[in-house]
């Protein structure tokens, strides 16, 4: 049957920095939903390359995310071609957005210096390395905004739950005040099973059967990754400019299952609270730290692998956005949701 | 000062149907948000037309929200001129876009009628009036489509709480499997009240002093309000094409303090739980009913005036949205966000 849709259908050609688990996803995911994306929203993405530590792919006209995955092994990061630096990549393979999507350094680099190479060719990115976001926003912010091109970031926080879309779309003249969340995954996980009675290794344990702590959940443990994701949202949505650098971030080393179950049985739950608020002064004070809620509090529901975020903003009050199975299947659909927003043309 | 926006600033005029406490706050909104609006949307609204059971104001050149709230007592819904039929003030306006905010009829008339009118027109429509979606949906959306026209209804469903939107610019490419949500302040008021033991009329009493509760709460606590806002759901983001006669409804009358105390000391609290399921065989069955949701589930935290909705994705799982104060200041945003999604140009 001839495509009824391919008239009216845009090709995009995206290149792909990186190609761990989330970007495999991201191709399947493609692949899948091809048909309905072409048809609602009009555009096609096409991958024009990609590179991993392990190898390189190149094909400036572009293949299907099913041509791809047809050349790849889906379990693992080789690439059929040489591994070819990012910087030469994002120069030859034509394409219309880079998707950032290494693995995060402190510092934000070597992603910061991809995604400017990329805005100084005219090229939008799409990042779901949060590195670029928490340590130089303001900077690549300028950048794509100089060279006349986008930046979506919405994997940066919490995975494809609506966060700095939300903001745009659908609270548009709203300022944000500030801003409080469970948006640690790991040590959610964690303080749960020490809930049950574990020690904290059997706990850490615990988290990685399920699938949500990786193999070194050293960053998540210490704040690391919650104090990026607190410096993304002051950055984006408060124009706060600060580093997670700037964060203080406590540790949950430390925490036994007779403080968490202390805090339950007065009807609480200890969790790992990140927040933001714009001070009288106009300054944005953060935080990541280990704080009590009422069991009655609107995010004390979110547990194990979900997510959830509270914007206190000025003309609706506060809303509460939250992803209830935060996974790689929902961080791959952050790249896609990026993409649609720039290229959808419906 | 010589307004530095001015020139790059857009006139939008808008004529406002109802003229209740929801549209004079969403008139005190626009005048105190006016130059940020102009600022970061490039757009300004005027009012060109209003009308009300006690008058009405014709002004097709449009004045600013600050100008007729200088005419008028914000307290009140009398206007300085006659009142003038809906249909004829939309044909005399001069409006770019029509607001519907009259009152909530069964059936979703005559609301419907005026939607279907100004879209003949040419006009684009926003309304807050959920009876034309919950009733009429298909009808008025094919009007639209005919004409050219855009009709945006965020406020039918809880407030300004982002749903329509999420939809839209959030989760593109979902497709919605079901949604279940906690969405009548009124109930969910009333069930926390007998939780505190109280008889049932004295729980309707300390909902209304509350201000959740409305002088007449007989829509609310029997359903019919709920089962509206299912069928809103159901139509607008599942295709479903059916009314609020079409979606079961349970009503409150009846429970007792013991009821709600039961649940909840067995870790449950009861709630009047919203819900659409799309079947195997693609029909969408929904329901409003009496639920036990465990303490720690996702919507349990949804208390008083607030309110919360799962979206249920393919893609990206199950989404949470939820406003924790809905309250007249987030139905009147709800006209604000989408005459920006309409009428915003950046």
């Amino acid at each position: 049957m001839a495509n009824p849709v391919t008239q009216d259908v845009r090709e995009v050609r995206v290149c792909l920095l990186g190609f761990g688990t989330v970007v495999r996803r991201f191709l399947t995911m493609l692949k899948d939903a091809d048909e309905r994306i072409a048809r609602q929203s009009g555009v096609r993405f096409l991958i024009s390359g990609t590179t991993s530590r392990h190898g390189g792919f190149l094909d400036p006209s572009g293949m299907t995310a099913g041509e791809l995955l047809g050349i790849v092994h889906v379990g693992c990061d080789e690439l059929p071609g040489p591994a070819v630096p990012a910087e030469e990549l994002i120069s030859t393979c034509a394409a219309d957005v880079i998707v950032e999507a290494t693995v995060l350094q402190p510092g934000g680099e070597p992603a910061s210096t991809h995604i400017n190479t990329a805005f100084t060719q005219g090229l939008d990115v799409v990042t779901v390395n949060k590195g670029p976001v928490a340590w130089q926003f303001d900077r690549l912010r300028r950048s794509a905004e100089r060279n006349g091109c986008r930046w979506r970031y919405e994997g940066t926080v919490a995975d494809g739950m609506p966060v700095f879309d939300l903001f745009e779309s659908c609270l548009r003249s709203c300022e944000i005040k500030g801003f409080s969340g469970i948006l640690n995954a790991t040590t959610n996980s964690i303080l749960e099973a020490l809930g049950e009675g574990r020690s904290f290794d059997d706990a850490v344990a615990a988290a990685q059967e399920e699938g949500v702590a990786e193999a070194d959940p050293t960053h998540d443990i210490d704040g690391l990754d919650a104090a990026c994701k607190v410096a993304c949202l002051a950055n984006a949505l408060m124009g706060a400019d600060i580093t997670p650098d700037d964060v203080p971030a406590e540790s949950i080393r430390g925490v036994t299952a007779e403080r968490v179950m202390a805090a339950r049985e007065s009807g609480r739950r200890l969790c790992v609270l990140c927040s933001g608020e714009r001070s009288d002064e106009g300054d944005v004070h953060t935080s990541v730290r280990l704080a009590e809620l009422p069991l009655g509090h609107p995010l004390a529901g979110i547990h194990g692998p979900a997510l959830g975020l509270i914007l206190h903003t000025d003309l609706m009050g506060d809303v509460l956005t939250a992803e209830l199975d935060g996974r790689v299947q929902q961080t791959a659909y952050a790249i896609l949701a990026d993409l649609l927003t720039l290229y959808s043309r419906r």
